[in-house]
């Protein structure tokens, strides 16, 4: 149980730092990550105040939702985590926030369009958003559907390449190796979407070459990647 | 009197808590709570700096208006409060700020139309500007005549399902069961103003799906509420 | 001297005023306050960090320009300042900000139009925008020239009920009856411009009712101000 | 070897300087600066997190980019950094951020045209963005290409009059006679493009009097400046 322990102080320590980064208000926002061997993920509890919560209040759920370890409910969004974790193999941490730019983006329908460096440093491509969904998915396992069309949008592409997408009238979901990874690709997100309004109200028509994202994404993510001390970052 | 020394405590807690929020700028903004069964009123004293006030300058007013204890004048808004707390039953708490983005839909006269879960997880609708005002109540017993305004914008829905206005060329005012909850929701208009401004520049015909307006509010507020660790959030 | 000293402290206060409202960066920005019994006024020393000041470094200088007391030269818009308390009777301080969104009204050769009650609390009107300078006041007296555009704009104004103009391409000068209050409304005149800037994105046809403006400006200023703890505030 | 010491404080000072002045999230970002008489550029370890980085840990490389002293891989962005000394002789320090509004710019391909004495203060003219780079450019020597359409956007202005560019889909480079000097560009041109998307907002057609413009730059750097205590600040 170790390995349990350790991942709960880590997702800690993730929704501690989307606090940290601004990205969170009242209670809202959440972070999980997984251990791949036991298949067990460790996630926020719900509605619970950033303020008041220790490592130990993190909750253990399997693959199915079924809570293993912990006496909270776990965060409402658990079965969105569970998809991509079941859906995205090389995925270890998943966030949720409603940061203002991002929710924005989010809310008008619109993917946060590659435009600059800062993107492509961690993104290979637009940050998509989901489509409408339908009554029936609404009406029925909400948070399972979510998960559902989030996979939908990502498509083909590998997971670790888009990091995340814009849940249509909602915020972003962002993920990574680690739950430390998704919650700065939440902060990567959330600073791309300020810059990507004011891009668009400077000039609506701002386009990027596609050599300078190719050349930004490998200089961190290639096999010949160099940026930072050891391979990519 | 055990009872008004909680009341008085709790109002200026959640006096200081919009100063927290970033809500406040020098001695702009007020809440109050009420005291049901006393018929009581706690509420902040007119014009004085957060930093200087204690619970104990927190000023006790009847229904009427008239001042029960304490040695300094109660908010120049206390008439309106007392509106609310009389029209809307429900209601153990009221909050107005000058906070800057629902000030700028407020000077707009626009509402801040609902367009994404921030705001269905807290109101059940879009956030509405009143009317403006005619010369006889703005010279009559004007802050009385505000809070009628108010409680006319409301209308027929449940205060507690739109628990905000925006006061035209004014600020917002919201409410809530507790004074701690006003605040709150003060907290959720000020950010939804903010998204909305944004949403509205990237896509001015931005619309939200009314199942999915439903689902989050009912999630939080509905008889089958399951987010937080307890009922509705 | 003892007045001196006195005057020194509270111009050395309210520059660190406009350091904590988030007015200033680097060292833009300087704020001056008179001794009208013996026309002195203490102005900020030119282009020294606020973090290395102190009250002793505030220069006194006549109602000239002469330095009567103090090591250091004083602020370079020092004679934009006297020519203020030169005209403006009733003026006891004056700060001059590059606060950003007074800054891009100013820019903009815009004045911030009165849009609700948080400008009408302070100003009785519109904050108005300077005309250009022309070429011979630009490379005559410049500073002095600034001041008489100011004065000019003002017009037939009472300078306390228009207390701050935009200096076309530059940024805002306000002042009040003291250094702090001068400082006052440097911050309530960044507020609305920040506002300003909104509404009119949100709505570039808003306007306010004139009997609303007189309500909140005579609620606080005029003969009957009922506002805070004792008079006018 | 004491100037060496000297110069790696002051750089790894103007790089935690960026941070403090809310100019770098993560670990963009990066200062460098040079000693002369050596031929020696102290830089920032590439990929370093600023809370764990100490002075000793700047890396020492030559002006052809061969590390001299250090154990870490200098930034990524070194190479850019060798073309601005080699090419611009009065250049001590050069800074590089991914400012929010900065960046936009770059990312709009706009120039930050001069429109205020803000900007006129430490810039004679307008912020020039580059040019597209070239596909060979991006997927040869990139990082030395970058400085050389730096080098080429500069053209025939007075380096230290135009301190600073945006590198188009990227953000921007500033520099100075010292690192310090640098970052504090780096300062300026993020609150100028602040300033500036403002101003567009509220006036597209805002320009400057080229006479206030020369008044003010000359105020402070031409042979007559009477700012601050001394000459030139």
């Amino acid at each position: 149980m170790a390995s349990l322990r350790t991942l709960k102080e880590e997702v800690y320590e993730a929704n501690l730092a989307l606090v940290r980064h601004g990205l969170v208000l009242l209670t809202w926002g959440n972070v999980s990550g997984i251990d791949r061997d036991q298949g067990l993920v460790a996630i926020k509890p719900s509605g619970v105040p950033y303020d008041d919560m220790t490592a130990d209040d993190m909750v253990i759920v399997d693959l199915d939702g079924k809570v293993v370890e912990g006496t909270l409910k776990p965060s409402s969004d658990t079965a969105t985590h569970l998809v991509l974790y079941n859906r995205f193999e090389g995925v270890g941490g998943v966030a949720h926030t409603h940061s203002t730019h991002g929710a924005a983006y989010a809310q008008a329908g619109r993917p946060i369009k590659i435009l600059g460096t800062t993107q492509a440093d961690y993104f290979a491509d637009d940050i998509p958003c989901t489509r409408d969904m339908t009554k029936e998915e609404i009406e029925g396992a909400f948070e399972h559907e979510t998960g559902n069309v989030i996979v939908e949008t990502v498509g083909n592409r590998d997971p670790l390449h888009v990091p995340g997408v814009l849940l249509k009238n909602h915020a972003p979901f962002t993920w990574g190796k680690t739950a430390a990874e998704a919650v700065r690709n939440s902060v990567v997100l959330e600073e791309v979407a300020r810059m990507g309004l004011m891009t668009a109200q400077l000039n609506p028509q701002a386009e990027m070459n596609q050599h300078l994202v190719k050349k930004h994404f490998e200089r961190k993510h290639g096999p010949n990647a160099y940026y930072g001390q050891g391979g990519p970052n």
